[in-house]
C-alpha cells in the first residue's frame, strides 16, 4: 500500500537539481519549499517560496513572489570539503516524497578517504502551524571521523528578477538564530528563525553554527532544527509563537501534522481500483492542491506555479477559478471561499485596472497579486528575432476573468448551499463585474445586440479578436448569474437588495441582448469572428515552419494567422457548461478542434480529456487524464520560454486531473439542486471511490461499471444517469 | 522664359536609368511612358503603363496595372553593336522634358570605330488622341557609314509580379505591325499598333522593321513612328483609327497635341514672382497631375505612383480626394467628376468588400482597381526579420477612405456648384458609405455615444486604434454632409428624395452621438485612445534602435508602441478642416506632433506645410513645401522597401504642392458661399497668380505682399482677409 503514495528516485542526475526542485515540493499553503537537498544553496535553485508576499526588485519589470531565506541550510564538511551532492559523486541516493503525510526524506553515501559517511533528512512543512518547518538530520560514518557541521540560515535566495530582501538585523542567541529583513519595494518586514537542538560546542558565525563533531563508527549522530518565517499578521509575536514550537519539540510537531494530512485526505481522497499509475497519478495531483491552498488566509490566491517558486510572478491566474476552485468547494468549502474571498478582497484593484484602460467596474487582473493590482506587463514576452519587447495583451484583452470569478463564486454558493457569500462582498463583486462587462461591451443599433470586441480568449494565439465563443458565453453566464443573484439576495437577503435593485434592468437587457456565437450547419461554434477564415494548418505543419527553437507562435507569430489554437477554447466552454450542449455538438466540436491544438498549456488537456469521456472518446479522455494528472510527475513540459524559466508545478493541471477524475469518468454534473452522477470509466478501472461536499452533506460515492453506491445522503437530490438515487 | 519650363540633365549615369524614368515621365491620362531611351527594353524598366487596365499574373498574390508592348522600340547597330546608352559609353548626352507641350527628348553621341555618331529623338503621347504616341528619330554620323535600323513593337514587358500577357497573333504588313494580346486573368483583349514612315528597304522580323542605312556624313536620317494602344471600348475601330491618324502625319498630331497643353495651361498654371525654384517645382507638380488625369473616362482613379509603373498595384487610394481632387476640381471639373464617377462606378465593389468583412453599405477599398474590389492583400508587408508575410491591416481597417469620398464629392458640388452629381450616384454612394461606418461604429449606452473602435488612421505604424481623431471626425462631416446632401435632394431634386426619406433619423442620429476627439487642456487632441501612453520617443531615436535596413516601423515594429508618426494624421484633419480649429489649437498641435512624424509617406509634408502657412510659421511652410514640390524632382524618396520596388511619381505630393501653394500661400479657403483668399506669401515670393473655377466662374486672382486682384467675377461672393473683395 505505502508505495502508493511515495514518489522517489534512487539515483542522481545533475538535471535533478531543477526538475526535482518542484517534484518533491512541500507545502502548507503559507510557504512552499522546493525538493533540493540541505546542503544547496541559491544555485540549486533552493526557494522557501512565500504565498502571497509579493515584492519589486530594483531595475525588475515586474513584482514577484518572494522566497524567504533558508533556515534548515545544512551541510557536512570533511577535511574542509563539503558532502554536497550537487558538486561530489554520491556512492548511493535516495529522494522521497510521502504525499500521504507532506514529509521529504533523502538518504545520501558519500565516501571520502575512504570512509563511508551517510547523510539522512527528514522534513516538513507544518500543516497546523503554517510558520514552521522541522528537520531531523542524523549522520553516520563506517569509521571513527571528526566532521565539521555547517547549520544555519541562508541567505543566498534564488531570485529571477533580482534581489528582494535587504538585511535589518541579525540576532544569535545560543541555538537560537533571528534574521529581520525588509523588502526592497515596500519595506515589509519578514522574520527568518532558526533553532538547531542535539548539537554541543556551537560556534555561531554569520548565521551559521558551526560544531565539531566526532562521529563514532556505526554509530548514527542525529540533531533536529526548527525553521520559522514570520511577515505581516504574523511578525507581532512571532518569537513566542517560533519558540513555543521548538519547547514541544520535533516529535510532538510530526505528529499534529500527520494527523491533520490524515484528516485532508479522509475529505480529499479518490481512490481508483484497478490502475496504479492513475491512482498514483492523481493522488499526486491532489497532493499538490491540498499543500497550496491557502487554508486560513483570504489575502492570497493560488499561484499558477504554485509555492514552486517565482514563475509568473507568484501571482493568481484564472486557473484558480476555472480549473482549481471546483475541487475545493467539493472537499474543502473553507479553502475554497478563501478564494473568492481573496477576489472580494481585492476588488479595488479590479477597479484600478478597469479605470487604467478606460472601462469601469472590476477589470479582474490577468495577473493577480496581494492588492489586485495586475502584476502581467504590457510587454510580457520577447520577440526571439530582435531581442525587442513584443506588445503582448494578456493584460489588457484576456478581459474572461471577471467572469470566471463571477461564474465560480456562484457555482460555491449553489454545490456549498452558502449564498452568505453573496452578502460578504459577493453581490458587490458580482455587480462591479457586470458593469464592467458592460462598459467594455458595445451595442450593434443595426443588429440590436451587444457585441464584445477585441479580446484575447483561453487561446492566446489569436490576440484581439471579435467575440470570441468562451468570452462572450462566460459573460453571458456572468450576467445570467447577476439576475440570479440578485433574485436570491432579494428573497433571502432583502436588506442588501435596496441598493442593487436599479440594476435589475440594465443587466437583464444586457443577458437578453448579448450576441452568442452558436453552431452553425455542421454543428461547429466558431472560435471568433473570421476564425474559419484563417489558414487551415495544425501544430505539425506549424512546427515545420518554425526558424528558431522556442519560438513564440503567439502575437505576430507562426500561430497567429492560422486555425492553431494554444489550447481548448471552444472545447473548454463546451466543457464548462456541459449541461447546455448536446453530445452531438460536443463530438462535432471536439472533432473539429482537437487537430488544430497545440496543447501549449497545461490548462488545455483536462478540458478534452472531459468533454472526450462525455461523448464517448474514452481513449483520448483517458491519454489527457493521464498526461493532466502526470504533468508534474514527469515533468514533461516547457522549461523555458527564450531564456526565461518558467518551469514549476502545475496546479492548473492538478485540479484538472481531479475535474477529469469526477466530472468525466465518475460523470459528476450538476443542477441547481441535483447532483447526478453518471459514470464512464476507462476499461481498465474496477472503481472509483471519492467523498464529495453538497449543499453541507458529506457525501461518499463508489462508481463500478455495475453501479453506483452512495452513502452519506440525509436530503440531497441525488441522481445516478439522470434517475433518482435509491438509497 | 523656356528654361523655366524644361527639365533636362546633360550627362548620363547609370542611376538614371531608373531614377529618369519617373523624372521624364509623359503621359496623357491613358498611359504612361517612362523616361526611357528608345533602345531600353524590359530590364532598364521601360513601361507603357495603362491606367485602369489590371491584371493578375500567374502566381502572383495581387492583380496590378499592365505594362504594353512598346510600338517606340527604335535601336542602332554598327557592326553588330547596339548604340545603346545602358551599356555603351557616350560622348555627349542630353534628355530633357518640355513640361509645358508634354514633349520628351533626347540627343546621345556614340563614338565607335572613331566615327561619332549622333542619335536624337522626340516623342509625346498625344494629349488630344489618347490611344496614340509618336516618335521623330534622327541619326547622324560625321563619316559616311552603313547602320542596320531596328525598330518595332518590343515585347519585353517590365513587369513587378510576373507576365500579364499572352501574345495571340501578329501581323506585319509593310510599315505597320500590330500585336494582339490577351491578359492572362481575364483574356481581356490589348492591341499594339506600330507604323514607322520614312524608311525604304524594310525587312519585318519578328515584330521588327529592320533596315539597313547608307549614312551620308552629317547629313542627319530622319523617320518617324507611330505607336496606338487600343483596349477595352477602343478595340473595336482601332485600325482605322489608327491609321488615320497615320495618315495626319506627325506634324499635325504635334500641333495639335502642343494646342491642348497650351489650354490645360490656361486654367492650370500658378505663376510664382520671384523663386525660381518653387515655380519650377510647382509646374513639374502641375504637369505631373495633368498627364495623369482621366480626361475621357470615369472608369478608373488616378494610381497612386502615377502611371510611372506597376508599383502600389496601379491602384486608386484615397490620395486622389485628399490631396487631388481640389486641384482638379478648381481647373478642370471635368476630370474631377470623372475621378468622383469612378467611385461611383466601383460601389458594387465597395459593397462587397463591407460584406466581406461583416459590415454592410460601402466600405471603399484601400487599393481600388477597375472593379472597386480591393487590390490589397490581408498581408502586404514582408517581415523583414522572418521573411514570412506579415499581417497587415491596411486593407480592414484603413475605414476612412469612404469618409474621404463623401467629403470628396460634397466639396466638389460646393466648389462647382454641380449639385447634379447627387442624384447620378452621388447620394447613393454617401447613403452606402455612411451605413457602412453605421454598422461598423459601436454605441456605448453608458456614454450615450457612438465610437469607432479599431481603425488605422492616415499614420499607419498605429494599427487597429480606437477612435482615430482623423477618422472620427472625417466620419462625423461625412454624416453631416449626408443629411446636408439629403436637405439639398429634398428640395432641388424632390423627386430623387423619397427612397431617402427614412435615413434622415438614424444618420441625424449618429451625426449628433458620434464621438469626436476633442482638445486637452494643453490644446493637444489625442491621435487616438491611448496615444498619450505611447513611450515618447522621436523618429530620431527610433532611426538609432533600427537592427536592419529597410525596417518596417509599422505592425509590430519600432514606432508601433511610441509616439512616432509614419505622417501627419490630426495636423491633416485641422488641414482637412481648416474653418473649424482655431489658430492656437493648429499650433499647439503643430507644435506638438512635428516632433513626433517621420514624414515617410509623400503625403505628409503638404499637410505640416499648409498649416504651418496657416499658424505663421512660413520657413517651415515653405521648406515643406519645397519637399513636397520637388519629391519628383530630386526623387529623393525610399525606392525599395525590403527587395519591392516602390519607386515612381508621387501624384499626392504633386497635389500636397498645388494644395500648398493655393491653399497655404495664396490663404484661399471657402465655405458653402463664400471664396475668401487671405495670402501669406513667403518672404521672397514677390506675387503668386493663378485662376480657380468657382460656382462655375473662372476666377484670375494675383496676390502680392500689398494685395490681391481678382479678375473675372460675376456673381461669385469673394472675400479678401475675410472682407468683401471691391472690384
Amino acid at each position: 500500500m505505502l508505495n502508493e503514495w511515495i514518489i522517489e528516485k534512487n539515483s542522481f542526475e545533475v538535471a535533478d537539481i531543477e526538475r526535482h526542485g518542484s517534484k518533491f515540493l512541500l507545502g502548507n499553503g503559507f510557504m512552499g519549499y522546493r525538493g533540493t537537498m540541505e546542503e544547496y544553496s541559491a544555485e540549486q535553485l533552493v526557494a522557501v517560496n512565500l504565498a502571497g508576499f509579493f515584492d519589486l526588485a530594483e531595475g525588475s519589470n515586474w513584482r514577484e513572489s518572494v522566497n524567504a531565506p533558508n533556515p534548515l541550510y545544512t551541510v557536512v564538511c570533511i577535511d574542509g570539503k563539503e558532502l554536497n551532492l550537487s558538486s561530489l559523486d554520491a556512492v548511493l541516493h535516495n529522494q522521497s516524497l510521502n504525499i500521504r503525510s507532506g514529509i521529504h526524506e533523502r538518504k545520501t553515501v558519500f565516501e571520502v578517504n575512504g570512509i563511508n559517511i551517510t547523510l539522512k533528512a527528514e522534513r516538513f512543512l507544518s500543516m497546523t502551524n503554517e510558520n514552521i518547518m522541522a528537520l531531523k538530520y542524523t549522520v553516520l560514518a563506517d569509521k571513527d571521523i571528526t566532521v565539521i557541521l555547517k547549520s544555519g540560515i541562508d541567505k543566498a535566495v534564488w531570485n529571477i528578477s533580482g534581489n528582494h530582501l535587504d538585511y535589518v538585523d541579525e540576532f544569535c542567541d545560543g541555538n537560537i538564530l533571528k534574521l529581520e529583513c525588509e523588502t526592497v519595494q515596500l519595506k515589509n518586514k519578514l522574520e527568518v528563525y532558526e533553532s538547531i537542538l542535539g548539537l554541543d560546542n556551537i560556534e555561531n558565525d554569520n548565521l551559521l553554527h558551526i560544531s565539531e563533531i566526532d562521529l563514532i563508527a556505526n554509530k548514527e549522530f542525529e540533531f533536529v532544527k526548527f525553521g520559522g518565517i514570520y511577515h505581516s499578521e504574523g511578525l507581532e509575536t512571532s518569537k513566542e509563537k517560533f519558540l513555543s514550537v521548538v519547547d514541544a519539540g520535533y516529535d510532538q510537531l510530526k505528529k499534529e501534522h500527520i494527523a491533520e494530512w490524515e484528516r485532508i485526505w479522509k475529505n480529499s481522497d479518490v481512490v481508483i481500483e484497478g490502475d496504479k499509475d492513475a491512482q498514483l497519478a492523481l493522488r499526486y495531483s491532489i497532493y499538490h492542491l491540498c499543500s497550496i491552498a491557502p487554508h486560513n488566509t483570504d489575502k492570497c490566491g493560488i499561484p499558477a506555479r504554485g509555492l514552486s517558486g517565482q514563475v509568473y510572478k507568484g501571482a493568481a491566474f484564472w486557473d484558480t477559478e476555472m480549473f482549481m476552485l471546483p475541487f475545493f468547494q467539493f472537499t474543502d468549502s473553507k479553502a475554497a471561499r478563501n478564494l473568492l474571498k481573496y477576489r472580494v478582497n481585492t476588488l479595488e484593484g479590479a477597479r484600478r485596472k478597469a479605470k487604467e484602460f478606460g472601462y469601469e467596474g472590476a477589470f479582474f487582473a490577468w495577473e493577480s497579486q496581494e492588492t489586485g493590482d495586475d502584476a502581467c506587463t504590457l510587454f510580457n514576452v520577447t520577440d526571439i528575432f530582435t531581442g525587442r519587447p513584443l506588445r503582448t495583451y494578456f493584460k489588457d484583452k484576456q478581459i474572461h476573468v471577471s467572469a470566471d470569478i463571477v461564474f465560480a463564486m456562484w457555482d460555491y454558493c449553489r454545490t456549498t448551499g452558502d449564498y452568505s457569500l453573496l452578502i460578504d462582498g459577493g453581490l458587490t463583486l458580482m455587480y462591479e463585474c457586470l458593469w464592467f462587462f458592460y462598459t467594455y461591451s458595445v451595442f450593434k443599433p443595426h443588429k440590436n445586440r451587444y457585441e464584445i470586441l477585441d479580446v484575447v480568449g483561453p487561446d492566446e494565439y489569436h490576440e484581439r479578436v471579435n467575440n470570441n465563443a468562451f468570452t462572450n458565453v462566460m459573460v453571458k453566464h456572468a450576467a445570467d448569474i447577476f439576475v440570479l443573484a440578485l433574485e436570491k439576495v432579494e428573497k433571502e437577503f432583502p436588506q442588501y437588495f435596496a441598493k442593487f435593485n436599479k440594476d435589475l434592468d440594465w443587466a437583464y437587457d444586457f443577458s437578453q441582448k448579448l450576441y452568442v456565437p452558436h453552431p452553425n450547419e455542421n454543428g461547429i461554434i466558431e472560435q471568433f469572428d473570421g476564425y474559419f477564415a484563417l489558414e487551415n494548418v495544425t501544430p505539425e505543419i506549424l512546427k515545420t515552419r518554425e526558424l528558431k527553437e522556442n519560438e513564440y507562435w503567439g502575437g505576430h507569430g507562426l500561430a497567429s494567422t492560422t486555425m492553431t489554437l494554444k489550447q481548448a477554447d471552444v472545447v473548454m466552454m463546451l466543457n464548462v457548461f456541459r449541461n447546455e450542449y448536446s453530445k452531438d455538438i460536443k463530438k462535432s466540436n471536439w472533432d473539429f478542434y482537437e487537430p488544430y491544438t497545440e496543447h501549449g498549456s497545461s490548462l488545455s488537456a483536462c478540458a478534452y480529456a472531459i468533454v472526450a469521456a462525455e461523448i464517448g472518446y474514452t481513449d483520448w479522455a483517458y491519454k489527457y487524464f493521464i498526461k493532466t494528472a502526470s504533468v508534474d510527475l514527469t515533468g514533461d513540459t516547457k522549461q523555458y520560454l527564450g531564456s526565461l524559466y518558467i518551469g514549476g508545478t502545475h496546479p492548473a493541471a492538478n485540479g484538472g486531473a481531479w475535474n477529469t477524475a469526477i466530472f468525466g469518468f465518475a460523470g459528476v454534473s450538476f443542477t441547481d439542486d441535483t447532483l447526478d452522477i453518471s459514470p464512464r470509466l476507462p476499461d481498465n478501472w474496477e472503481s472509483i471511490s471519492f467523498t464529495l461536499m453538497w449543499k453541507g452533506e458529506k457525501l461518499s460515492i463508489k462508481a463500478t461499471a455495475s453501479g453506483v453506491k452512495i452513502n452519506g445522503i440525509e436530503n440531497s437530490k441525488v441522481t445516478v444517469y439522470g434517475k433518482e438515487y435509491k438509497k
